[in-house]
């Protein structure tokens, strides 16, 4: 199998008000996001998609975080804006995206919230 | 599937006395230690666990080498300390470890022994 | 499981002649391979195997690319030289390696084509 995976960054603020700490107050980071897609099969280019198709797909999610404060969005209505629930968030909306052709699909999206913290999701596994 | 990392650092001095090379020599590393839990659920506040809980365990196992000269620790009293048995080492005594509640476990503990020769143990895999 | 992770670089130039835009032109990239080997046990050293040795095996395949334009090397004569292929050439080339002991195979190979984008190859997955 080839996985494919692209690095991106969005800026936004966020608080978790039942928090029982710091991050109950409204404060902010820059979460770096890494997205992997697989496939078994090569194009005729020799590649499972091109990474700059990958990029723009990723980037029109992105764009409905970044620089935003993120409880305000409907993505984070019923839950906290949590490094778990933006990674579900942004696996969710791709894996809806008929972009993405048949034979390759998402597995797996890991948010990095600090570089010494991250939250990976996984579905499949 | 949630995955939690967290990345950590200690500094320690090690020796692998049989080693048929320079490693035999007293010498030493800035080890980067990447602890992965898991979980399939999110408590209320939308988290498999806090990050800060997950340092705070994690921190307390790499104390417990962070500069010390490792050939003389309890942990290595039969087995050289190579970075495989380090990363064994952090990940049983986490996994032996109660503050982890229900439905979180261990998955894998990787240990960088320089920013290009790194060992992960994944006892489940 | 054990899991040994080496990383390094190649410098080349590279062309994708029938790409619809930039990547058909004449151009390069620092390609940063990471390469993973996994073992359940340990030799008498407590290492799955030496750092030194895998990292001498991969620069043997690393070197036949390194400061080459891929397009005219055998290992290209028949398909884009593609991170996905050029991570399948690293691949093969060392799982044909009779240096790997029993009990030692390779899991994957990484090839970063920019510091945001990557492809894996894992044929056993």
């Amino acid at each position: 199998m080839y996985e494919l995976t692209i690095i991106t960054e969005f800026e936004a603020a966020h608080q978790l008000p039942d928090y029982p700490g710091k991050c109950s107050r409204l404060h902010g980071h820059n979460w770096k996001v890494e997205v992997t897609v697989c496939g078994q099969e090569l194009n005729h280019l020799g590649m499972v998609m091109d990474f700059k198709d990958l990029k723009a797909e990723v980037g029109k999610v992105v764009d409905t975080l970044d620089h935003y404060y993120l409880n305000d969005l409907p993505a984070f209505k019923s839950t906290n804006p949590t490094a778990e629930y933006i990674a579900k968030y942004i696996y969710d909306t791709l894996a809806n995206n008929s972009v993405f052709q048949q034979g390759i699909s998402i597995r797996c999206v890991q948010v990095w919230e600090s570089p010494r913290s991250a939250v990976k999701y996984c579905p499949q596994e």
